[in-house]
């Protein structure tokens, strides 16, 4: 069988283009290499500005996401692509993975983002043992226990402010003496008994052997070193796409966000990027969704015209 | 007072600016004509392709848009903006109303689009009761009946193309005897087994009761009456933008639709255009609600850089 459009990834992003491509009846399927639908959204603990459902879990907001589309007819198949081709000029592409290969006329590439690491010793040895990088998902294995955040961005002080209600303290790690994340949350942040920020700070080693037992600071300004007394540490510094299946055929930027405007073509026709790892500014589930209608719409137009 | 920025309309694109407004800690006010905040969502009988909420009712989701703008501490005023202009270098844009000035560093244009009518009896009385505007939205709720398109242009072929995948017959109607839509579309749909083309027609009254019964045409050439059973209609005969307070200052296209990219800035710094009346492909709920937080992000930009 050729599909009309394989989506990878269900994210809120790869759910809409799902959802879009069921009402116009393409023949569409969805890959999703996780057991759960969702992205990043379902570790997520509140959602506070997806419009019409304020204060929603992340987890059921992914939940009903994938609902909504299975509502519509979506099919989904839980397996990894890990490779994509071409074949017939171009006109079919062909997607690997580890048994099947799976064949459609367009695809729409939806795999998202996933955390950035700090790349210091310890890190990975840790994770799982004290290191992590979803509070939400690992907060409460710290309840009333001391814990650090590692960032400066919104993630970074959502995280701190979920573990500042559970945990008995959180010390907020930023290399910088500011932040750029949202105004109204750092001052949210701010009126927190138990947190204290930790400016002009790095983490440059997580020690420990079978769990965490402190974290190494170095202190930009003064060359200092600090042992940090904490159970856990969260890091918060970032995203990097999952887009490495398909980077060598793509236009892709210096960080391999793939590079497609508002109409979500990429450099190859018939090949869409939605939602986290497309280049654009503002990476949200608005955004997201808006980008999963919008590569449905050019899917249709280039079908139309081949 | 001055406001950081004003936001002009109360569709989804307004209301999704003013929660990342308010998330974000500016001072803001959104300005909404109508009684009612929501747009054309409050008069769409059901929205089913707004990911997460399947098959809501337009009206519900426009007041569950308005209840999260206001959960999160929006300021509303029901009042009409007749004309904008600028004070201080374009520092301060001034909004004039019927008594009022209002004042702000940024302003959000929100104001939406309308589509255009035939302007023939029936047509008024039974929208959302067999007659729509948008295949997108609706072309769903006609799987496997009889609908017609009325118009000649690429929106017109477009859905068309979209409604004879879901529908078991679809008629276009146009007054002429060609089309002006591209021709690789038109060729397209010349292939679709169940599309019947009905050239040099009009309709002249949409008739039924509580739902759409059939459409009486007039021949142009011959001017012979007929009468045409279709359980739905898809008007595509163009968008108005209501741009009207503001065309003379920024740049539109042909239309009147704002020229703005997909980081909502206009022609003039500090004006921002989201919604149904920026220039763009795909007029949704879900590209709405992108665009307002975008436009956000742009404002903070705008007032980080003064």
């Amino acid at each position: 069988m050729i599909y009309d459009v394989i989506i990878i990834g269900a994210g809120p992003a790869g759910l809409t283009a799902s959802i879009y491509a069921q009402r116009a009846n393409l023949t569409s399927l969805v890959m999703e290499k996780e057991y759960m639908s969702g992205g990043q959204v379902v570790n997520t603990y509140e959602v506070d500005n997806y419009p019409g459902l304020p204060g929603i879990g992340g987890f059921e907001l992914g939940m009903k996401l994938h609902e909504h589309a299975e509502h519509v007819g979506a099919s989904f198949i839980n397996i990894e692509a890990r490779h994509i081709g071409l074949e017939d000029h171009g006109r079919i592409k062909v997607i690997y993975t580890e048994e099947e290969e799976y064949r459609a006329r367009t695809v729409i590439l939806a795999m998202g983002a996933s955390h950035r690491k700090l790349g210091v010793p310890g890190e990975k040895e840790l994770t799982g043992m004290g290191v992590s990088y979803c509070a939400t998902c690992d907060g409460a294995f710290f309840k009333n226990r001391k814990v650090a955040v590692v960032g400066g961005g919104d993630v970074a002080v959502e995280d701190a402010l979920f573990l500042a209600r559970v945990c008995e303290k959180v010390y907020l790690i930023h290399r910088r003496d500011e932040m750029r994340a949202a105004v109204s949350l750092q001052k949210k942040l701010k009126e927190c008994k138990n947190v204290e920020f930790l400016w002009n700070m790095t983490v440059q080693k997580i020690v420990g052997d079978d769990h965490l037992e402190c974290l190494e600071l170095i202190d930009l300004l003064t060359g200092k070193e600090r042992l940090l007394d904490v159970d856990g540490v969260f890091i918060a510094v970032g995203t990097v796409p999952d887009s490495q299946i398909i980077t060598e055929m793509l236009q892709v930027d210096k960080d391999g966000y793939i590079v497609a405007d508002e109409s979500c073509r990429t450099s190859v026709p018939g090949i869409f990027a939605v939602g986290d790892l497309r280049k654009k500014r503002l990476r949200q589930i608005v955004t997201a969704v808006a980008d999963g209608a919008n590569a449905v719409m050019s899917v249709q137009e280039y079908l139309n015209q081949e």
